[in-house]
């Protein structure tokens, strides 16, 4: 088998650790010596050991001894939540490691990679490194623009409308819907304002398995949920829920812990931007409404743009948000009678 | 089986005479006795013998005494291209005859069913009519209407462009492509403007096998084909081509004899509908450009309209023409990754 055979299989692998592996990138390890697939490895979950130390520790020294590691990703130098890979690699005997991207997390960026050559190990870079880049798109893209990327979603009518105002309108299908509820588990945040969290009163809850639930977060400059207390973001308990808000009297109020106020001043947008990065979440789901997108838009804020659309015609409805199409190139698919657009920001 | 069944069997063999029964409808027509399918018949092709025609002369005078006939269509009173079925059913021993839909051509409209009940046939009607009168829509449409229906369909761009200026664009995909030159077939005629058939040149063929392709119908009041005498529907012979123009020039002109100058005195639009009623051709397949549809928007000759999407942006091109969405319900498919969105005008 070729070296980009190999790494297919560490892709594959590594696409296994999803959603679980929270902040931390999904990585596949594999190790191959004498043309024989010895290990396969990848990180499980935030906090367990990583792709390299999952496969490795599957072999014997004499196993190990010059082999060749395939990793999806440059191996860590630093002692985080586990000690650093590129030691364990030194000291376990591989002779070659074939690496698919660069980590361009600064605290990794390079020095895994200088390590190892600086021990001796042959280190080959770049092996189908644009599908490792589209597997960590959201990572990637963090620790390379320092923000989360975002994307803004919405659900409309073939006539481009968003819903009947002030009631909670279902425009598009069943298949619509389960997909936006698995396809929320690729987001580490999820966003709408006050009117849909109290019109629609979502719980902005993922259908897929994970331990780490997006953090539901709602603008609420003025404090209009101080009226709507029973509202299931702030009662479910099913997730993580952040208010960011001006109003003081939150913190007047009894809250259940899984609620945290954020205070703000001024552009809660960019507030929401700068805490985020800060906890190094990255990549947000913004779910509505009008207003909201459309501050994430002016602000050059939408990364990715995402229209479920029905066949439907509202006729008097509110009007939905429109990107610029030219800042955009667009992807098609259908979902039974619904069809799904998806935008990616030129670059 | 129940009267249903035996009517889904006339339909299933009535949809095989598409589209070679042409102005003719498609028919399809089932002898059962003692519960037993005895002949199934269609109208097979324009001036051939119609469908109760084709199962009746299966059977012998034997079989067919007391038997019931199913048929998806009115049995005709009249004598065209045939001799009457009324007067074959009368004399052959059926004892009951089921039909899907009156006939709405005024030239059977009822007196079929009053010939049958005259002479004892037992005469049920309605079953399975939606599903019949779907089957012939256009036929339908047209003897009730008393004039074609008219499809509008472009291809476009997701930012609602139909090309760029002057030149032939492709926007659409193949599976798309493929789509439009299977459905052509299901039109009796095909309309261009004049600068559609100078600037793409098209041939305006269906990929389907007919022997009666749709007619090629150019709106050139000025006479500006005069000057582009070499275009494909001019030189092809591959099926007739009708263009409808003031310009008495084409009078001077050498033209191939599958070419027909129809002299207009004023809209051209009106002029084609009119001539296509006075043919009985019951169908219209516009296909642009962009002036020609929103004429048809205009005068209300827009039953139906159909949208191909790529995801593509073209940026600075020609924005497509436009229906009042209101007045349409929709239908979404998918074409690989391009969209088909057909719209049928509310009635």
């Amino acid at each position: 088998m070729t070296d980009q055979q190999y790494m297919e299989l560490a892709l594959e692998a590594a696409a296994k650790g999803a959603p679980n592996t929270w902040k931390n990138p999904l990585v596949g390890a594999v190790v191959v010596k004498n043309d024989q697939v010895l290990a396969i490895g990848y990180h499980h979950h935030y906090g367990q050991p990583h792709a390299e130390r999952d496969a490795i520790s599957q072999l014997s020294k004499k196993q190990l001894f010059n082999s060749t590691l395939y990793v999806t990703l440059e191996p860590c130098n630093h002692t985080g939540k586990q000690p650093p890979c590129s030691d364990l690699i030194v000291a376990s005997g591989i002779k070659r490691v074939v690496i698919a991207q660069e980590d361009p997390h600064q605290i990794v960026a390079g020095k895994g990679i200088k390590k190892l050559r600086d021990h001796g190990i042959q280190v080959e870079l770049g092996v189908l490194e644009q599908a490792a880049r589209r597997l960590n798109q959201h990572y990637n893209f963090f620790y390379t623009h320092k923000r989360p990327w975002v994307c803004l979603k919405k659900a409309v009518s073939y006539d481009q409308q968003l819903g009947y105002l002030g009631q909670r309108t279902q425009i598009t299908n069943q298949a619509a819907y389960d997909c936006v509820h698995q396809e929320r588990s690729r987001y580490q945040a999820i966003l709408v304002g006050s009117t849909t969290a109290i019109i629609d009163n979502p719980s902005l809850l993922t259908t897929a398995n994970t331990d780490f639930p997006p953090i539901r977060i709602v603008l609420d400059r003025r404090g209009r949920l101080l009226q709507h207390l029973k509202i299931k973001v702030l009662t479910d308990g099913l997730a993580p829920t952040w208010i960011f808000t001006e109003n003081d009297n939150f913190l007047k109020v009894s809250l259940p812990d899984f609620v945290k106020i954020h205070k703000t001043n001024g552009d809660s947008i960019q507030a929401v931007i700068k805490t985020l990065t800060e906890q190094e979440l990255q990549s947000l789901y913004v779910e509505g409404g009008r207003r909201v997108a459309q501050s994430f838009l002016q602000a050059g804020l939408a990364d990715e743009v995402l229209t479920y659309v029905s066949p439907e015609i509202l006729g008097d409805g509110i009007p939905a948000w429109q990107e610029n199409k030219n800042d955009y190139q667009y992807h098609f698919s259908a979902l039974a009678d619904n069809f799904r657009i998806a935008g990616y920001k030129h670059v």
